[in-house]
């Protein structure tokens, strides 16, 4: 029979125990944090109706969307991201749903990309939001769950930038820029921090824009917000205020949130605050988190309008990040203690033992084979699992158990009966 | 525009917060007990390779599984379990883990079904398995992980109906069924439950079996696993006594476990013990959880070949049985209090008093607008938050708040200093 090569997908990726564990430590951290500011978390289909998904995301999309025909004929789709399936939910669902309704989602989305580093094809994208009021309260308490979750991953250099797609079309209007060319303009300024000033005047100048280094020289943040803010005194920046004043009120330090004026987000269904989340010490990644107000975006599924708010935290760019500042270096597998068998004379004494010591709520686990004691101790250690109970002849004769920490190397022989004591006090230690 | 239907694909489903609410806690749950024994999760790849896939569950298998081609002619297809992709991971990487092997692993599956009741499109599975051991103790643990699990997510009335393929292959080969027939023989013989005695008995005739009833009754299970032992004194039935010794060291109550020499289970691969469950309040949903012993799961994916034994719990349907049996009842979502807003110019204190509570680690929210406290009070009915917190001028005056308990109506005025610890306690009660 022909062997085939257990390979996997080019950008996709498979995570053993290791991965996972830090995995699942994020997720956790990320849904608590999502829990106490009371967003709810859904899930929606990973097979779609191609309409659902296609025509949403400009004719690159298109392209980079995974869509196929099943059987039937019918024409299915893999989400491009979580946006376009919360909106189509929202608009099936929002009559049963409590509004302004406040949703997490952490799924798997797919790109058909050409694999290369940090282009997956595969991957994980994370996103909260609260649709169904205009409340700039909202925009404060978003700005509050991503500061308490970086915070809380461990991130202790790290900033906001903020700016209002308002401001920007009025200091666009302001530049005398056309109104059909707003939205060409606004993504080209997108670029500004990739490819630089000039460039940015260059594309900009091609057009049509005259007075493009003027316009960038506008909207170039200063020092601070204060100065910031004042160097744009003419123009009505109350938004970006009543804001700062919430943040305030909600207990953001202001070192965290910066006004930057020429932040633009590339994408057109912008309309209000705009939020980029940068790490100051993974500069490199990008932004980790980002999002802003939208007034229709579930305008394709439903004839309602909904005002909404929300980000995407970036998983996939956050794991690296965490995982270069080694967040996880003392993170264990499941397992705290590794139950021997000494021969197969004691199979049934260890598996009474290791039952003990489950029911007990302890992470256990026992060897499989009455093998030779060095195996099960290899075992032990290639699993990490910091504590091994032996129990031979001697240990059962006096109702003893001997324990050996595999980080010291010392081992204790106790009463059987204080077993459960001892491993749970090191547990919690 | 032309509005799209907001419609999901038949056949899959979308979870809003309430149904993920629940699923949520039934998989937390799982996983604990999985953790607690020692099994570590891993995640494999939605998008494969097709040959990954395709071919390993015969002709049906290949005709039910979703397989395309994409953008640039790789074959692609989703799983249609969770066996195949742990076996191509575990061919992958076993050189790299701890062996034995034990993970868990719970993600959604595809079958390209006509979608009905009980037959989805896309649904969730969750295996467990012990690769690389052929000791007895592994069938043992996967029984007390399968009766843990069942217990701790509350069914009362449940049974383990466990049998070996190699005691059920001495009694074909008693009755003289062919070799090349016995598998042919096994898939009739696990249809019995379904289709009844007589009907298996005209199959096994249409298959060249003579003594088909005689066959039958010698494998019908007699009122216990004591006297259905004694029926089969002739064969070797050491396998099933080894196993039930262990099994009562780790403290299984025998009546969960029922040997019945019947049970076939209709998959090729198994090779030794298999289990099935049922739940005797809801016997029309058949099987919860099933697996066995299999010798060469991987042998497609590699050279070597490693003993294994797993089972899958039936995800969807433990759920359906939970929700049935009202598990559910009294789960609530996430929020347990909500901050109002007594009027616009009470915002910023109310938003303190939020983040007051939110950084105390309260689940917590507060409402978006200064509107009408009827309307505030009608969001948190709506979304079932057990507390509502308002602060006006008199509040604020006196350094007080007001609580109310959404359930019982009553409300009580309390120093500000109070809120946290009041709520704390109620919290915790």
């Amino acid at each position: 029979m022909k062997i085939i090569q257990p390979k996997i997908l080019k950008g996709t990726r498979e995570f053993g125990p290791q991965e996972m564990s830090k995995r699942n430590l994020v997720m956790a951290k990320l849904k608590n944090i999502f829990a106490r500011y009371g967003y709810d978390p859904i899930e929606t289909p990973i097979l779609n109706p191609a309409e659902t998904i296609l025509g949403k995301y400009g004719e690159e999309g298109d392209r980079l969307t995974y869509s196929f025909e099943d059987n039937g004929k019918r024409k299915l789709a893999l989400p491009y991201d979580l946006t376009v399936p919360f909106a189509r939910y929202f608009a099936a669902n929002w009559q049963q749903l409590p509004l302004p309704f406040k949703r997490y989602q952490i799924q798997r989305v797919w790109r058909a990309e050409k694999p290369q580093k940090g282009r997956l094809r595969e991957f994980y994208q994370c996103d909260i939001d609260i649709i169904g009021t205009e409340s700039l309260i909202a925009e404060a308490e978003v700005a509050r769950v991503i500061t308490t979750a970086f915070s809380e991953l461990g991130f202790e250099r790290f900033k906001i930038k903020t700016n209002s797609r308002r401001l920007m079309n009025d200091v666009l209007l302001n530049f005398e820029v056309p109104q059909e060319k707003a939205m060409a303009v606004v993504r080209v300024i997108d670029k500004l921090a990739k490819i630089g000033d000039e460039a940015v005047i260059e594309e900009l100048g091609r057009l049509g824009i005259e007075s493009a280094a003027e316009l960038l020289a506008a909207i170039r943040p200063e020092a601070n917000t204060a100065a910031t803010l004042g160097k744009l005194a003419n123009y009505d920046t109350s938004e970006i205020e009543t804001l700062l004043g919430y943040c305030r009120a909600l207990g953001i330090s202001e070192e965290l949130i910066d006004f930057d004026p020429s932040l633009a987000r590339g994408l057109d269904y912008y309309t209000g605050i705009i939020y980029e989340v940068i790490s100051l010490d993974n500069p490199e990644l990008g932004s980790l988190c980002a999002g802003g107000r939208y007034d229709n975006l579930c305008g394709l599924f439903c004839k309602e309008s909904f005002s909404g708010m929300g980000v995407a935290f970036g998983f996939e760019r956050i794991m690296i990040a965490m995982e270069e500042r080694g967040y996880f270096a003392s993170l264990r597998l499941n397992s705290q203690i590794l139950v021997t068998i000494f021969d197969e004379n004691y199979v049934e004494y260890s598996l009474k033992l290791y039952q003990m010591l489950t029911t007990a709520g302890l992470n256990c686990e026992t060897y499989f084979e009455p093998e030779k004691l060095k195996k099960q101790f290899k075992y032990a250690d290639r699993k990490q699992i910091p504590f091994v109970v032996t129990l031979g002849p001697e240990e059962k004769r006096a109702g003893e158990v001997t324990v050996k920490s595999m980080q010291s190397g010392k081992q204790k022989t106790i009463p059987l009966s204080q077993l459960i004591s001892f491993l749970q006090n090191y547990e919690q230690s």
